[in-house]
């Protein structure tokens, strides 16, 4: 009955990781799942101008403090990568590998696996064996999916769905969209709570008042009240 | 006892008006006061290589809408200006003038009055014949303080005032330094007021260990306790 939550990411984006860690506990207390999209913030950045924020002058320096103290702020754990920037391509295209060919799942499970290896275990996830020793422990065939994610048709895939996340409006890491309405950066996760709080009553009334034969199932539904 | 906040704004920004609307009474909380500095992102820009967030290809949209969305959440009056983006060196260099002629008290309410009337009352705050305007009812001679912004001495004064801000990392709007530690951004409020908390018992402590004989006068102290 309700929409996907969209979750796009790049995989070498610190608040990208805080995100990773929240948005799917938050989508089930409102009844919702989450669709995650990698994109590649190198790619969006060539459009809007930008620069990673580690490399923009007097930012730089505040952006590696501010990892940490939101890190601590929210109680996940982060530790300063060693390698960083670093290439994210391999690891966005073997997501979408494990999406086509083991369902979202795994893949997900694939996703948080590499954000940890990087912004807790100074994992050097550019490397295709890295990527290759975190699918293991999930059952994934690891060289299967090495080899996959090189291929020609998964690149072109990539750079579509990247394509269209930016026709969506996405041009940062983390960005969610829900129903339309666009969130950028963890520090919006707040307003995401609220708007999924407001929209769960309006979207029954709307059910109600447009299809009112359904009303008697109201009561039978099975989406979890809030917290 | 305890250090000011220092509290760095330009007058075009939205999130810098945000801030204005909350700041004083969050340190009023953890019994501190604020020392509102005007900057000017124009300048700023110049060394971050940055733009004002409409101007960026994407985020253009996406800002006027967060803008809105985040006035509503935390239930502040905001209007979209017509006047946009507009120059606001006359209004800091006034609020100097201020700062200088009639103390921190004047200065700040001017500097409200002026947030209020650019992003609630659609004002073009850019027009000197504004300000003006908008500092008579505060008790200003606002023609002194017309004349006075256009002086010399208060060009130099805040071309020098960016120039230690600057020097002490500030690159945004707003931007927030307490006991050393820099926030950037409206949404580092709830950053802001744990630091803020946890800061209290340790300056305590603090003055207890290094200066004993002092200890005796802890419970009639007048700050108050944080809510």
């Amino acid at each position: 009955m309700t929409a996907a939550i969209d979750f796009y990411f790049d995989f070498s984006s610190p608040y990208g990781y805080f995100a990773s860690t929240r948005i799917d506990e938050l989508a089930q207390k409102y009844g919702r799942i989450v669709a995650w999209h990698p994109i590649l913030l190198g790619v969006v950045f060539k459009t809007t101008g930008c620069s990673p924020l580690p490399h923009v002058p007097l930012k730089g320096d505040y952006a590696w403090r501010d990892f940490e103290r939101t890190a601590r702020f929210h109680d996940i754990e982060y530790k300063r990568p060693t390698h960083f920037p670093l290439p994210t391509t391999q690891a966005a295209r073997a997501m979408l590998w494990l999406q086509n060919h083991h369902g979202d799942d795994i893949a997900t499970a694939f996703a948080k696996a590499v954000y940890h290896a990087l912004f807790v275990d100074d994992i050097n996830i550019a490397e295709p064996a890295e990527l290759v020793k975190l699918a293991e422990p999930l059952g994934i065939d690891a060289h299967a999916m090495d080899a996959g994610a090189s291929s020609f048709q998964i690149k072109d895939q990539l750079k579509a769905a990247i394509d269209v996340a930016m026709a969506k409006g996405v041009f940062g890491s983390p960005f969610v969209i829900i129903d339309g309405e666009p969130f950028w950066g963890f520090d919006r996760f707040d307003q995401i709570e609220a708007h999924l709080k407001s929209k769960r009553p309006t979207e029954l009334r709307a059910v109600g008042s447009t299809d009112s034969h359904t009303l008697g199932n109201t009561d039978s539904s099975k989406e979890k009240k809030p917290a």
